[in-house]
């Protein structure tokens, strides 16, 4: 990924027409984007890494995998929330990890780890780079220095069971690539969020990701059979059977545990044959209340689609699941988008028990198109926000989750905390929401935010975002449904588990990591 | 609950004669029964708790609340395993808990915990008294007593959202009171172990326990929204969202925590409508490997009923699964049973969907008959095993779990064990086994165990477990899929999560309960 904006250079694409007269209607801004830096110019603060340290790194990983170089360190500067593009696009110099080191295999993650931990190294995981959250700050307080280690030579699939549908797969793996290495057994694992191009298989289980099929397929941590974590105190492997009463599940501690408790360095998953078929089916309903309302009607009859999501009136208006036309001809209402895919059987029998019941909950069927352009579309969002940043426009999203009950007020409280903050300097302020995850007891709500720049967008983002976590909390939402912790939503993690919470998490961390080496500053308050 | 037998005096029923027959045929036992001691006449040990510790007690939860009599002290002597009731039905004085407490609040709970963590008294958590794995045994080892804390007071249902499909139960609620509770409100949690007439919400949770409809609704711990927890160090609320990215989930450290961790008083469940319609279809398969291979497709296919299951040919042969009819005619091969819930359109296209693939895969229909006549006596084994253990027989169950394609072979290693360990001395043994929970990725295999009892009927049978035990341990499966570890399965729990994961339970423990007054001897090696 480049440093400073969301994917390839080959995605990154000037605005359509359309949405330039937009910006211009709304926002009064003409459209015409900055240049960005060429990355060999960006000033970066010095690797603070002692030649002993670097010889010591290298005596465990290599010479060849242990890198102070400047393109390696900007790479691993940090994730990709929009306050990391915007300190990326400002002045003055950088902060990046003081070194990156890529070991080979779990036993040089374990060699790499005792060592930090008797040298007082800090030490960043790192996947895809695709964290929003501030997840992949090199936090160097205290330490003697910060390295960010990588985990893509993780890179193998290690065993298959076509029988029982589990394959094992290294941590450093992107998305892309474990599907094409299941596909070459027929299998797929399904889990695609909008980060699938870049984040890794490591990353997606110390995040507790979900992809939008998690419908049909799960959360990522629904499909974890077993996990292999590197620790400083040594290594863990959880996971003997595909469900147990004994004692705790260890597995959920350390899935979503980011970095702070350990390296996970294999995952065993939950994969299923390559699908059949896949229908497409879109869906207009008149407002959200009703369109949630028949949602929940669906997963909690167990007639679960693959995918099935709904933007409310504000998203739909503005085109933003149909990619390819955003700003355009909008079908009015609520779009809601559906897929099935299995066998041709499964796929008849789920998707007409779902249709009825989305029928009889008030919703209109649009046909196929639309739903096939929301998939078309759906990793191109990210891209769409760096060409909104340079052309001085405020974009960025967040997302909670709560039971069904709650949906509305949360979406409300939400939403006007976002308005009133962004809109307090009298500049018109856009958000959007959809549903893209449900359960039979709730659903998730992502949020899209738009607005002007101010002269300070970081400031003004921090608080808006400060205002939304705090009515997420006092809403009783979830302060995260899939983007974790990390360092921006660490401020509410006490109200999300309780003091005694944190406590527990603390002493898990104490004994396992008691140099206090893993991501610093993250997920642990 | 009797204090020597299962369930209530109105269960216990004679042998039929068709199994007296067999009895006589296949062991060479008469089927005469010894009779049980009377209540009042078995000799205890007097309790240990000081007079001073008991005003303690009584300071706290009233002086109508705390007993030190002796039947309440005896019937909280432990769990239900066939050893425990060996050892009840054997002579010499009885272990029990110093006392019995009947705390009626959280807040009782927890004044309760800390009054005992000051004072070194020893603290088993009390529900419905079914473990099978020692979990409830009163160890005062390096305590000046042992108390039991029966739960049975929180006994209500505080909050129903029946848009959300949630509930929230006292942990001291029975199965049959917790259903009688929702069903008040149209709603049912579909939690149906074998335990279920006895056993508590709150113990539920606390052994990750798995119902006999665990396909349609899932696992207890699949269905927990949230957990209220009272510890030594205060108050746990866990469980903000239907799903989150917030961090370990922490609900899965504490379900499964079997009363080492604190003390679960309240549960937030999933819940749903009570079923329209129930649709039965029993089958019968031509072996075992057939009838699991046609279970494993219904289950990947993502059409699974809401009960099904699958009897061996040696449980077939004996008609285990079909309670009215044990030892009578056998449809032979190896049966299977399935059940369907829901709205009449969901169960028409979910049996529909389920049944063309089990009659693909080698099925013959056999009607709804023998499928609800399983239904019919699933709660009736336990009496059963009473009225074996009074003639002289050995019969108790053990369970695990595994992948599919590992299935055959632990099935195989487990049964060996058995048969082997058993037979040594030249008697027969039956060994039985059922599947009765599926998964995507693997199942779980019950089995059961009939054999002539010896002179020392607890050593006879704790030689047989260890080799069982041992046996799935090498054969990769889990100690346990849903009886949880206790007591009796500890030796095994290092196998399990490893040294590492033994220690980050420690030191969780080490947190919340630093004088180990929490169940001790249970869980944790």
């Amino acid at each position: 990924m480049v440093w400073d904006a969301w994917g390839s250079p080959s995605g990154h694409k000037p605005l359509p027409d359309q949405i330039r007269g937009l910006l211009a209607q709304v926002f009064g801004v003409s459209g015409e984007p900055v240049a960005r830096r060429d990355e060999g110019d960006v000033p970066l603060r010095a690797s603070a890494l002692t030649p002993e340290h670097r010889a010591g790194l290298v005596a465990v990983a290599g010479a060849d995998n242990v890198s102070l170089g400047h393109r390696d360190r900007l790479r691993h500067a940090g994730g990709k929330s929009t306050p990391d593009l915007l300190r990326r696009r400002a002045s003055g110099a950088q902060d990046a990890p003081d070194a990156v080191v890529f070991p080979a295999s779990h036993d040089d993650v374990l060699a790499l780890l005792a060592y930090c931990a008797e040298n007082a190294i800090a030490v960043v995981p790192f996947g895809g780079g695709t964290s929003v959250v501030g997840g992949l700050d090199p936090v160097r307080t205290g330490f003697a220095a910060v390295i960010a280690v990588d985990l893509r030579r993780l890179d193998t699939l290690t065993e298959v069971d076509p029988i029982s549908g589990t394959a094992t797969l290294g941590a450093g793996l992107q998305g892309p690539r474990a599907e094409e290495l299941l596909a070459a057994h027929g299998l797929s694992l399904g889990h695609f969020p909008q980060s699938f191009e870049y984040a890794t298989i490591g990353g997606f289980a110390a995040t507790r990701s979900s992809g939008q099929a998690s419908a049909g397929y799960g959360r990522f941590d629904d499909m974890i059979e077993r996990l292999r974590i590197a620790t400083p105190a040594g290594t863990l492997d959880l996971g003997r059977a595909p469900a147990s009463a004994a004692g705790p599940d260890l597995r959920e501690l350390f899935s979503g545990s980011e970095g702070t408790l350990g390296i996970i360095t294999e995952v065993t998953l939950r994969v299923h044959p390559v699908s059949e078929t896949t229908a497409y089916q879109a869906w207009s309903f008149p407002d959200f209340a009703t369109g949630a309302n028949a949602l929940r009607t669906v997963i909690q009859a167990g007639a679960a689609p693959t995918v099935m999501r709904l933007s409310d009136e504000a998203e739909t208006g503005l085109n933003l699941a149909r990619a390819g036309n955003i700003g355009g001809g909008s079908v009015g209402g609520c779009l809601a988008v559906t897929t099935f895919e299995g066998t041709a059987a499964h796929v008849a029998a789920r998707s007409a028990e779902a249709s009825a019941l989305l029928a009889a909950a008030g919703g209109t069927a649009l046909g196929e198109t639309p739903a096939q352009e929301w998939e078309h579309g759906r990793f191109s969002a990210p891209y769409l926000r760096d060409a909104l940043l340079d052309v001085g426009i405020l974009c960025e999203t967040l997302e909670t989750a709560t039971s069904w009950s709650n949906l509305a007020n949360l979406k409300a409280k939400v939403t006007a905390a976002l308005v009133d903050t962004l809109t307090q300097g009298g500049a018109p302020a856009l958000v959007m929401c959809h549903i893209s995850h449900t359960y039979p007891t709730g659903a998730s709500l992502y949020f899209t935010v738009v607005a002007k720049q101010a002269d300070d967008p970081i400031a003004q983002w921090a608080q808006a975002k400060r205002a939304a976590g705090d009515a997420i909390v006092a809403a009783s939402g979830t302060i995260t449904h899939h983007h974790a912790i990390g360092a921006d939503h660490r401020p509410w993690m006490t109200d999300e588990i309780g003091d005694l919470g944190v406590q527990v998490l603390r002493a898990v961390k104490q004994a396992i990591d008691p140099a206090g080496i893993l991501n610093p500053g993250k997920l642990i308050p």
